[in-house]
């Protein structure tokens, strides 16, 4: 299948649009069994609106409407309430309230997600934590009696710390008015919370340069199903005091208790970012540039994100937008987006140009752009951010977000293509965050058919398994998932991640049908 | 109480060395009670001979000696048998048969720690981890189907896998040959093994820049007390599957379960190292000076460390080393050791040009040097490495190394140094990792006396835990700390802590008296 058939089949269906009915509810399209949990009753709800007032109390079925379907609208819950705390105090009553009358609860961050963990299956009661969203002072964790911290000294000290509903992107606003900026960035920034971030070990496009958030998140404070808050909000970079249980709590889809407050190292904003869009004509030299890179770029470079040929020309196509390269009329079959983030613009240039001279003289790359000019990064930046957004007008995509050894990286499209010789397929499109092994797979067709999901799954699952990858690397299990959990993980840890479960969550009340499904609980 | 003072005070004594004579058993010394372990019998000894052969069970008194005595004479356990493993398999094999008997085992690495956790504390089994120290290429995990990896594909894969007792250094140096390094360095390299750095969360010179190991270890094996392999061997840097148990293992110092093998990810190499020595007359100005340092060499600045003048005159003093600062006869009130790492001599060293110069003009620092030279380099971090080896000369030393807020960093020794108005004191320091906000505080008397222990204990610990800080940053809470634990955690973290270790070692038979102390153990 070339690129030049996908792009004329492309253009065919071009004017098609994702419907805008709701997604059929998961308990139905899914086949799940409700699980042993009370049912809401007037009297519960009288307890909430006693806590935390009638206006966060949502118990109208249109208003919790939203908060029962996920931004992918892959899933569609039940729910009929909706509980919005401002307090950790709240949180824990909560929590103890539904587990002692067995009630399941559903916690929602910014519901972004795209593996259904954020809405629930049944009725599970929402507790949106929109409403935790301040910013806490360092000194108000410390008796340090410098009172305020002035900017100097919020930069020096590189924490922050605040409330698990904070949006991603108002964090990162705040810590920019001193210089320092968050180690994490998503297309979702403007609506994930930090909580959501963490309780799902968010990655996205920083993951590269800073690592991940069980890296750089330095406390938490989590409410346990139970209603214990467990302070384990600790602002120190080093810590070695006993067991480092915040990590419990980050990646665990909000199945083992509920972040209430976040502390995370802050590096410092960079002077210079500079950005490269590079053509290039097979795989292998995508690997080469990369090593180059590593090589040449080593403490400056911030993302390499690989695009084959039919992803970027979704966002040619779709969106009208103009390649930067025009060496070749009709493109190249691989494109390298290469950001550098340093504190020194002529440094920075110096060995971006030095990168791209030995890229050319080693026949590496075919055409290649540099720009530090912030319209072109931008630019640049949207023809990779674009795809995504893109691929959906096409019809149905089945969108897989994997990690192998990068140097089986773009494997798995090619074995792809090889099972999947199949006229309605529209386009067969891989990219992602090469620089940490990790492949967004897209399979687009005109609609959804049951035999095309089954000749793609669980093969691509059983394929990643293979080779020692991962089926979700950086979205989750959520809901979606669960079946294939087995095919990323050992039996080994399976069972003690049921052990855990059951130690911190006996009821089983914390997001249920989630990450672990199904579960043993104690009737 | 004026550094001239102590510097006289020093010279007479400097002549003392510290006994050879073995420490007191730790049963003694800190009045433990022995847990409701079974003795080691003959069946015992005969079950473990035939498993692993005479040649890897120790029961020789002397033999064993070595193993009871951990590197700092601090505390002397009483273990008769010592085993040495060469398989995951005989691990587990040996902790099944332990638990089944109720026999305590502890676990023993490079046997470097600072806190007593790797020796036994009464006749707990040693398993020596020393015998398990293979390399593991990474094709063994992965069917990539591309055979033995070239030198060019590790280091674009730039993870190392290998078994836990493999010594710091050596991965080191076989990472050096393809262009990579490990991400921690620590003075002890050349005798601990990477499985103890992971047990410990072991910090050290690269955790600035290059963070902690719950960030850097990309998965690992390892062995829970009741035999059971816990595979997560995991080499992906993404992999959002379910909870990420390894982190139940990173800093839980062999109490949860013996760290079997690691996979790590290792950055490359830098090809141009630079190091700062500066001299400096106030605290205030080496915070100032942290700041235009992370401004000005952000992504390049990979140590900041921290000497006040009684730190490092053990240096000059002790050892007879010359300070390559030489504009003030009499020195300087405090010392940064600043260490740039890049992947460009000339970049860097501009940098580093355009620091000094604006730290010159601002008034940051008093007088300056700067060298890429290898034998100054190695002189320089000598001034700083050989402080804990000399002030030991002194007589005996009360050594803290806690973390606080950096912006009371200094205040803990000028708290000491208020309250510890005492002839008999020789000197009071503080030098340390500034960057991380971990400082090393050193009191030195000529011999051990308890009040002087009484005037600093707990004292210290309470006010380190007033400021929010750790009572131990790098080193662990192994034997000798259980008693300070809940200055640095919550009790809400404690009690979690407790139903963590419940779960994994229900027996309590792994590492007893150790983090956790007293535990609760089913009869």
């Amino acid at each position: 299948m070339s690129p030049r058939i996908l792009l004329r089949t492309f253009q065919r269906i071009s004017g098609l649009r994702f419907s805008s009915t709701k997604p059929a509810f998961t308990s139905d399209r899914y086949k799940v069994k409700r699980g042993p949990y009370a049912r809401i009753s007037n009297d519960h709800v009288a307890f909430f609106n006693e806590l935390l007032g009638r206006n966060r109390v949502i118990a109208d079925a249109e208003e919790c409407e939203g908060y029962n379907i996920d931004y992918a609208k892959i899933v569609r819950g039940q729910s009929t309430l909706v509980l919005k705390p401002k307090t950790t105090e709240e949180v824990s009553t909560i929590l103890k309230f539904c587990n002692e009358n067995r009630l399941a609860v559903c916690p929602q961050s910014g519901n972004t997600g795209l593996v259904g963990g954020s809405v629930p299956v049944f009725d599970e009661i929402v507790i949106s934590m929109k409403f935790m969203n301040k910013i806490i002072e360092t000194n108000e964790l410390a008796e340090t009696n410098l009172g305020v911290l002035s900017s100097d000294e919020f930069f020096a000290l590189g924490v922050l710390t605040c409330e698990a509903g904070c949006v991603l992107e108002d964090l990162d606003n705040h810590l920019g008015t001193v210089g320092l900026m968050m180690p994490i960035d998503l297309g979702a920034k403007g609506s994930c919370l930090i909580g959501g971030c963490v309780s799902t070990n968010a990655g996205g496009l920083r993951l590269l340069r800073y690592g991940n958030l069980h890296g750089n998140v330095l406390g938490l404070e989590a409410v346990k199903a139970n209603g214990e808050v467990i302070d384990c909000l600790n602002t120190l970079k080093k810590n070695n005091t006993g067991y480092h249980l915040k990590h419990l709590f980050i990646g665990s889809e909000g199945t083992l208790g509920i972040v209430t407050k976040v502390a995370i190292q802050c590096p410092p904003l960079p002077k210079a970012v500079n950005v490269a869009l590079l053509g290039l004509n097979s795989f292998e030299k995508v690997l080469k540039a990369f090593r180059l890179a590593k090589r040449e770029l080593a403490e400056i470079l911030s993302s390499f994100e690989m695009m084959d040929r039919r992803s970027i020309d979704i966002s040619f196509t779709t969106f009208g937008m103009k390649s930067p390269l025009t060496s070749k009329t009709d493109g190249h079959d691989f494109y390298v987006l290469l950001e550098t983030s340093g504190s020194n613009v002529n440094h920075d240039e110096e060995k971006l140009g030095s990168f791209v001279e030995k890229a050319l003289a080693d026949d590496i790359i075919e055409d290649g752009t540099l720009t530090s000019d912030p319209t072109k990064v931008k630019h640049i930046w949207a023809l990779r951010e674009r795809i995504s957004e893109g691929v959906l007008r096409e019809g149905y995509v089945f969108k897989y977000d994997i990690s192998i050894p990068i140097l089986s990286y773009y494997k798995v499209i090619e074995m792809i293509e090889e099972r999947l010789r199949d006229p309605r397929v529209i386009r067969i499109s891989g990219y992602g965050h090469l620089g940490d092994g990790n492949i967004h797979v897209q399979v687009s067709i005109p609609s959804y058919e049951p035999d095309i999901a089954s000749q793609l799954e669980p093969f691509i699952f059983e394929y990643v398994s293979k080779l020692r990858g991962s089926v979700s690397a950086e979205h989750g299990i959520g809901f979606v998932k669960t079946k294939y959990l087995h095919m990323s993980r050992t039996s080994s840890e399976i069972k003690l991640m049921h052990e855990v479960k059951k130690m911190m969550d006996p009821n089983g009340i914390l997001n249920p049908y989630k990450v672990l499904y199904p579960l043993e609980i104690s009737a």
